[in-house]
This record gives structure tokens, C-alpha cells and sequence, in this order.
């Protein structure tokens, strides 16, 4: 068998939420999110962000999150902007636009939105009412290129969207490992005071299932379990999400196992650096995507799965290496070994 | 704590479930329901109905599997049949209505529908292009009142079904339960014969979440995934549902649990009607609805949690008791007991 | 060619309006509805109202202002309140339900709610997330089935609403005839002030096309015009519903076109009655359901075009005549007297 | 008064339909496009594209064509291809996402599509399930920039969607223009050979209202009523739009009124090119797009209205002229003085 870096969900979840599972099996709780489970890990959340009034919600995935989240906020004549490279962009079969609305993708290298990137879609759509209206912001974190927010982008984000009457919706799919990054001084406190809506991401960081869906904004959080019921994602035995994000934030595991990641992602893409690889895009969490030549991915790939992401030209190719909060030394050892041989 | 009789989804899962997810857990394994488990519990399934062109898929709830079903099957102006009691109707927060899909509901006292009563809702919808055109029968064994389908009368629903240009989709959150019912000749691979569309409720029999969707008729196949996709249910870690009904399915556990939980319902039933107690229904699954009077009611809420279900006059209700796979010897004694010196 | 009493829809439009449309058809205006004719309507809808602050806006047809209101008023969890025999149920294939919302249907035999009969409704949906959450009354005036609402009638329903912070949306495709009936003392200012949204038919009372849809409640005004846009239901040359409704507003058109129309149903409706015919429904506007025997109706049938309601048994039947702004004496007189000479 | 080219619907209609609407006035008709104006207008549709088995139906306007069309071809989960400068992708308040489908836009200077722009489109929609599925391309012939689509041109189009398995959709809202062009050999016949489902627009070539969709393959006619009836778009007078197609299409009105305004937009074109102007594109229809000096602009702007469509530099703009079938030759002469006297 070969080692996969293709994703961070190839593995079960970590061990402790199995024990967790086991030892909670027996006793009969209420349905739907109603579980002592779910209610002690909201009250968790709530506390590492500092702010007893934001509400928690736990759904199963990212899209899911995502479709509930954003049809909940839009008046059906509202949009949403995103990065081109937005997840929901995308990869998401339409989940939005089924939902009704229309997204406005920007262009750009590194996946993230500034102010001055969403200014000229504001001005591009002021011929009411024949244009959809702007309304919700959203931001993934780290992105889908593995790159991630700092707390003054996203201050600056958050003013900037204030003054125009826009929300901001954060995807956080992958926000442990964008908050642990090296590089960013982003808080998950300065998350929760700066987004509407936030999600904590728990499927690609040792979870089997589940998202957190944080929201700030009091105008957002009226009647939001009913969104959640009629898309189908009111899980019944709400314990199993709520068992796992009670595990996830004991002690910052959650936080423990994606800085995990990203240091094993980090030794691939400094081992590449020394030898003076170059990258799609500068990244300090678990994505990195060295450029390498074709048959140096040959050789790797007779070891190892991965994506090769984007042909370069003729000879070089840029892959894609996802480590996660299951990553062991071994595999990165003899991945950087190959890599010492062969450049 | 009082023992719950309020649900079949109060408990964990079945141990073999938690044994397997252990087992398994640091396989690394492909995303989005490709894993080898949910290849294999695909394949048991076809087994079990005997049908190898049968497409299956997983995903984690009833009101979700209802939802990306029907949506997926009608047209825009197309809406389903329903009995009134049908869970799509009342108890899913316009589930239905929201993918813009009407539900016709028939009054029915045992939540089963005949060709008779689907007759009238077909001669009442003929003003061409004024009314929704009925494409789609919603019928759900066990029923929400806790009464099954024969094979009679599922084959005459299929004929009829079949004349009428109508396609039938059974609701099997309850399947194991439906089945196993001692009144009942029906058989799974019998359902699989003469329904389009039906699915394998694994989250009330014993998993943790799960339903198997199974499209029989082949023109329904095409691309469903997307649909799954699209809808937000497409797990990321497919093999959580894979493992599950693997389990599941083995040595046929998922019937033997069902047959669990209707034996100890019925032996609550039965020392009911030996005093005397009458049933709102005549149910043979997981699901009493007895009607007692108010004095007997609070005696036995004080060691037992149930629903109380319907006021039949100043004096007397119904109640609602579930049993599940897990329910133990114990809980179901002593609630005999109490009524035993009580009646 | 048999003269038809079958609908209000079948001839033309109101002379002046033709006139009217000759007169300006070589002015160029602006489009969308900022043209003058549109902008002086809506003034003297405003002034008929005797409220500035209302919002009035011109569509086409019936089924489309209902969807337009209707989904704009709505977030994606509540649904409507209607009795049974409202058009939107049964008679505009799915349309609501299209844009995502339940209607909750009322058995009533006048097709007129109270609250008492809405009261059931809400006590039977409290079970929150698992429910729809029942939001807007819809009321028909004058009625599918011909009856109207008095001013008490609407004021209880009005101050019920209120309570129950739920809004009233009034289906005024027949308003004219709904308000000319000699039995009610509902005004057009009082509909104004007793209704969130309501809107005046011009389709069924002299117009080509056009309804005139009226917001009184501030808080849905906001971006309604994004919403006709949408919905494909914003006219590029807005004159055309601006010169019909000017006209039809101009010295009180509208209204006298219903009262002629209600006084030529009532002609013959007196006329049966006094032969000791049976109706259906105790209606004063221009439907009227009388119940003939078949030899009769076939009689009836030879000159004239009108719809067989309902069997009533196997000699009896209630027919629906309609009358018009354009039914002349004679088609009237010609009816009475075959029913004069046969009764 | 200015005189205005800001579009070609600020005017009525072509006095013919206003005699026919009074002609007719008086005569009782069936509704909802059963009237015999209707009847016989679709039938000389189908003479004039020499197809009797293609349907036909009339609507409002462009957009409710657009989304009704488009809403009634594609399943949930398959979206439209369309140029970036498509009228459904910027101009109709997401009425297309609003039914719940994704529009991929591709940037194109002059408006048109060919295979190679849309080859991209389908090798980057290929990862199943998980993105939307390009199942309709969508052109506008004359397209929003003026341009027109010639015979070869459509046929490379047809030949590549059959291949692909993609439906090709053409907005006719200015057909009469686009067929009209000196530049182009396409006839209806043979658009209706070659796209699965087109349009004839009326609302901008003379009518007051109503374009006549055209549905070719036979595999989207089924049920197409219940569509439009959902939509809101079934005028219960559907003979307002028959009565005046059945003028439009008598002695091929509809392409007289179409070269008319094209021939008084050619004229100013030619004055303008005769003094060196540039155009930001090469139109042979009513729309055309000089760039003028804005010391030009001014003067022009004393004495006609005009859109200013986009900034070249600091000293130039280019405008868009739009003529119509009612603008006489003296605004088109004033218009030339002006350019000659300045330029």
C-alpha cells in the first residue's frame, strides 16, 4: 500500500473520540442536538472564543455547512463574493446557487479577498433592480491554496464590510490549521469578533464528522435550527457530533492536531526549499504545492499518492501534498529521503 | 434517570459498530463513499435484494435521504402523494416544499395508502396545466403510526403504480422494523421488486447515523451522486457510513436488531391488552400506542419517559412507547410490572 | 357562437384603455416601470388608499404577484396559512411551493378564514425545529368561491395576525367585485390599513393584463423591486400597466366595471332564486353557483358556455357562472328567460 | 423633449396590433393561450420556420423566457454556458440561479461563442460528482454587443453541443435585428434547425409585450405548459400576445421592423465612420458603440438621450446608440448634423 498525502480525511478520527464513543455508547440521551454532549462542547466553544452569545450549531460537513449557513443569511435577490478559488465556487456541485443565489467569483493568485478586490464588484452591481445585490463576504481560512488570513487583513475585511453592509462568513473547513500557521498572529477569539458566521472545522482535523457553525451576529442566530432541520441536517443522534467536538476542545486538541499537520507539511517544504524547489503558492499550513519535474513525480508517486495539480509546461508540474493531524514521521522521512536522492 | 421509551435513537450504537470503526480506523482510504467498506456493504446490500443492477448510496439521515430522493426524481411542476401522517409532511420543516416540490396529503387512520385512496387524488389533479401533476408515491414501512405494509398490498400499490405512470419511494427509516413485523410476508428483496426508490434506516436500528438508499428503477440512476453532492451529504469520510452498514449488514444483525426491538414492544403490548387496554392503533413493530387513563400515565412517568400522544377525552390518552435495539429486559419488566398491579 | 358565462377573462378590455393606449403609444418613456403613466397610477392608488407611504408596483397576472409576494415576504422555514380553497392550493400548478414555501390548507365551506380556524393551525405546529412556522395568512376577496369579507370580519382577523405576529396578504384578483358587493362594508382604505400586502385585479376587471400590487407594511417594502426582476415579472415597456391602471383609477372605472359586473350575476341569481333554485354558496359578486337538474343545465348548455361545478347527485348538478365589467343585458336577459320558461 | 436612443422599447407598439386589439376587443375567447389569435400565430411561427412539429408558446418578456426555458431543460444539479456579457449572467437579477442553476461565464469581447471557447469549460467540469454539469449553452443572436451569429458559424455550434451532449438555447430578444444584419446568411429556418430552443422577442421589436418560445427538439416539449404556468407567465388574456404576433408575423411585419432599425442605426454608423470614429465593436444591428470625445458627448447630450457605456481614457467614452422600429429618419438626420458639423 502506498502513503497517501492526498487529503486530510483518508484516516477514521482520532483515538480519543473512539473511547469517547465507547464510553458514552449506553446512555440515552435526547435527540437532535439536545444531548448533555452537544450542549457541554457548545458551551466549550463558546468559552475559547470568549463570547457567551454567539450560538453553536453542529452539522456534518462543509458543504453542508456551507448551503445551510449561506441560504439562512441571503434574501433571494442577495449574492454572495468569493475568491475564485472558494471551495463553494467550485466544488460544491452548485450548492449554493441551488439554494437561489448567485455567486461573484474574484480572481485571485493567492485565494484571499481584500477590500480593494470587492470594491469594483460593488461598483459593477448598482443598476437596481437588475442586478443581483452583494451582500455576503466569504472567506475560507486557510484556504482552498493552503494560505491563510492575518488578524489585520481580516480587521481590515471586517471594517471594510461594516461600512458597506455586507456580512462576513468565514469557512473553516481547514481554520485550525490556518490559525495555527506559523505566520499569522489570527486568533479564534478575533475570528468570532470579526466574522457574522464562523465554522469550525472538525472532518479535515481528526473528527469523523462535524462542523462548528459559530454565529456572532444576533440578527443572523433567529430561528437558525429550523435551516438546519430542513436541509436535512439535523442529525438525530446529535451525540455523535457532539461527543467529538467535547473531545476536539479538551485541552486544544483541536489546535494540538493541526499544528501536527502543519509541521509535517512544513518539513516536506523546507526539505524542497534546500534544495530550491519554487511553489504554486507561499503556504504555512497543511497544503504545499512544490513544483517538480515529471519524472521526479514518477519516482515519488511509485511510493506515494498525491494530486498532481497544475502541468507547468512540458517537463514540471506542480503537486499537491496534504499531511494531517495523522501524519506520522515515517512517511515524511521517507518522502523528504526520495526528494535528498533524487535533487 | 428514568428509562426512555421516547425513541429508538437514545442510545449509542450497536458495539459491533464501535468494534469496527476501531479496527479500521488508521486505514487511509479513498473520500466521498469510494472506501472498500462502503464498496463491500454496497455489494452486501445487492446481495440481500438480489438485484446486482441496484445502485446503492449512504447518507445520514431520513429528512436527507427524503429530500435529495424526491428532488432528484420530479420535475418542477411534479409533487408526491402522501398519507397525511407521512414524516415528509408534518415533521421535516417543509423539507419537500423547499427543493419546490408540493406533498398532497391523504387522511389515512393506519398511515397506509391503497390504489382507493390514491384514485381520487389523481382525478382531482387533471386540469392540465393549472395543477401539480402527481408523479411520485411516498409510502413509509413501518409507517409513523407503526403499521406495515403485506406483500398484497405492496404489489397492488405497484401495479396500480405502474398503470398510472407513478413511481413509488419507500421511506425505510424504519425498514428493519417493518420486516420483521410477525404480520408481515413482505421481504426485503421483495420491496426491492416492486418499489423504485427505497432506503435502509440504519440510524433508528442501531447505527450511529445512516440510511442506504436503493434505486431500483434504472432510469432513476443516472448521476444521482451529483445530487448527493449538491444537497450537502456527500461525507467526506464516507467510510463512517460504509463501516457501519457493513456491520450492519453481516449475518443479517440489521434484522435481528429490529427483531429485538419489536419483541420488546410487543411484550408490552400484550401484557396491555390482557388487562383490557386499548391501542390507538394495531401495530406489531417498535411503536404502542395504548391509551390509558391519566392516573396510570403519571404513575408511570415517574420511572419511565414517553410521549404522551393524543388527549382521547377528560380522562384517558394515548401514549407513544418506542423500543429499540437496545432496549433491555429490565426497562420493559418493570414498566409490565407497574401496569400489572396497576390495571 | 354561444355566449360564455365561463370567466371574467374573455373579452378584451375596457374601451378607454385601448383609447388611452393609442393616445400615448408614440411618447417614448422610460422603461421598467419609470415611465409617467406608471408613476401617476401609483400616485392615484396612493391617494384611493389615502396612504402616501404604501409601495405600489404593476405586474402581470394573478399567480405571479402571488409567488412574488409570497416568497419575498418569507424566509425559507415558513409557510403560508390558506383555506382550502385558495387559488394558490389548487390552482397555480405548485407555484408557491416552487419558490420553496408549504402552504398549510383550511377546510372551509365559504372559503373565508377566522381565527378560530387559524388557532388549530398554530397549536399543531409548535414543534419546534421538526415544523414549519406558519407566517402569512392568505386571504381572497372577494373569494374563489364568490363570498366577500366585511370590515369586522378583517379587522378581527387583522388584530389576530398582530398577535400572532403573523402578516395578512390579501389576493385581490376580484378586489373590485370583492368590494362592490352590496353586503359588505369593507372599504379599499380599510383593506389598506388592515393588510400587510394586498392587490387590486385589473386582469378580471377590464384590463388587459395587470394587478396592482400594494405594501402597506414598511418593513417588506425594502428591495421589493429586486424581486419582480427576478422573477421575470418586470416589464420592459412598464406604460402598458401604467396607462391600464391609469385609466382604470380615473373617476372610480375600476369599481363601477365590478358593480355592473356584480349586478348582472345578481340579476339572474334573483331570478333563480325566486324560482326556488339552490346555491352552492350565499354569494353577491359575480359568481354564483346555483344548483339545476341535468335536463336543465343541458338545455342551458345549447346557448350558452359556463363550467359544471359539482355532481350533486344523479339528477342534480351546481354550475359556476361568471359575469364581466363587459356582459351585456341581453346575454342576462336571455338566461333568465329560458330559466323562466323551464322553472 | 430629447430625442432618445437609449433603447428600442420607449415606445407603444407598431399601430397595427393597437387596430388588431381594437378589432377584436369584443370577441369572447377561451384564456390562457387557447384563443384562436393564438392558435393561429403559432401556426405561421411554425410555417415560418418550415417546422410544424415544433412548439410554440408565448410569454411576457425576455427574462421570464430565460428562466422559464432554462428551468425546464436542466436537472438540479446541471448548469448553463453562456458569454460573459450574456444577458441571464449580469442583467436579470440571478433569475437563473434563483431557479436554483449555475451560469459559467465566458469572457468573450464581441459576445459570441464558438466550440473552442466552451472546450475549456467542459475539461475543467469534469471531477463527478463534485462540480455542476455544463448542459446548456445559451447565445443571444443579435447579442447584447450587436453582434450576430452567422450560418457557419451556428452549424460549428450545433454540430459540437450534439457531440458534447449539450443543448443549445438562443435568446432572441432582438432576433428580428439579428437576422436582419447585412452581414449574416443565418434565416429562422434554419435556427430552428440547428438550436434545440430559441426565441422570438417582440417586447424590442414593435410588440407591446411577448416573445414566442420556440421548442425544436422534441424531447423538451413535453409538459412545457405547467412551466410557464408555475412561473407566473400563463396570461389569462394570452390573447394580448396572440393578437399581436399574429400582426408581427402577417407579411414578415416582425422582419421589416427589425431592418428598419437596424438601417437607421447603419446610417448614423456610416456618418460616424466617414469621420474616423472607432466602435468598440463591429455591429450590423440596432445597437452601436462609438467612441466620441466627451466634449462631444456634451453637445450630443443637449439634444438626445443616450447611454454613456464605458470610459476609454480621460478625453473619450464610448456610447450606445440603440434605434428602433419606430425611430423616424429626422432624430437620425439631427443626429448626423450634429457628428458632421462637430467632427
Amino acid at each position: 500500500m502506498k502513503f497517501s498525502f492526498k487529503n486530510d480525511y483518508s484516516e477514521g478520527c482520532h483515538p480519543n473520540i473512539l473511547q469517547a464513543l465507547l464510553t458514552y455508547n449506553e446512555d440515552q440521551q435526547p435527540g437532535y442536538g439536545e444531548d448533555q454532549y452537544s450542549v457541554r462542547a457548545k458551551k466549550l466553544i463558546q468559552q475559547k472564543i470568549n463570547n457567551p452569545h454567539s450560538d453553536v450549531y453542529f452539522v456534518s460537513g462543509g458543504t453542508q455547512a456551507n448551503l445551510i449557513v449561506i441560504s439562512s443569511i441571503l434574501k433571494p435577490y442577495q449574492c454572495v463574493v468569493s475568491a475564485s478559488t472558494g471551495h463553494i465556487l467550485n466544488n460544491e456541485t452548485g450548492a449554493i446557487e441551488a439554494t437561489g443565489h448567485k455567486i461573484l467569483g474574484i480572481e485571485k493568485e493567492d485565494g484571499k479577498l481584500t477590500p480593494e478586490d470587492i470594491i469594483p464588484v460593488l461598483e459593477s452591481h448598482k443598476n437596481v433592480p437588475h442586478q443581483v445585490m452583494p451582500k455576503l463576504v466569504y472567506l475560507s481560512n486557510s484556504t482552498e491554496l493552503g494560505t491563510v488570513y492575518t488578524l489585520d487583513e481580516l480587521e481590515k475585511l471586517s471594517t471594510f464590510c461594516k461600512e458597506n453592509n455586507l456580512y462576513i462568513f468565514m469557512d473553516g473547513a481547514r481554520m485550525g490549521h490556518g490559525l495555527t500557521a506559523e505566520t499569522t498572529d489570527l486568533t479564534l477569539e478575533k475570528v468570532a469578533q470579526l466574522t457574522d458566521v464562523f465554522y469550525l472545522g472538525g472532518t479535515k482535523n481528526g473528527a469523523l464528522i462535524g462542523e462548528a457553525i459559530v454565529i456572532n451576529n444576533k440578527e443572523l442566530q433567529q430561528d437558525f435550527a429550523f435551516n438546519i432541520k430542513q436541509k436535512g441536517a439535523l442529525l438525530a443522534k446529535g451525540r455523535l457530533l457532539g461527543i467529538q467536538f467535547l473531545e476536539l476542545m479538551k485541552d486544544d486538541l483541536y489546535f494540538e492536531l493541526a499544528r501536527h499537520a502543519n509541521r509535517q507539511a512544513m518539513k516536506i517544504k523546507n526539505a524542497l526549499k534546500e534544495r530550491g524547489v519554487q511553489f504554486l503558492s507561499d503556504t504555512y499550513t497543511n497544503q504545499i504545492f512544490p513544483v517538480l519535474s515529471n519524472s521526479l513525480i514518477d519516482k515519488l508517486s511509485e511510493k506515494f499518492e498525491f494530486y498532481v495539480w497544475k502541468k507547468m509546461d512540458d517537463d514540471f508540474s506542480a503537486i499537491r501534498l496534504i499531511t494531517s493531524w495523522n501524519t506520522a514521521d515515517q512517511p515524511v522521512e521517507e518522502f523528504i529521503e526520495i526528494i535528498n536522492n533524487e535533487l
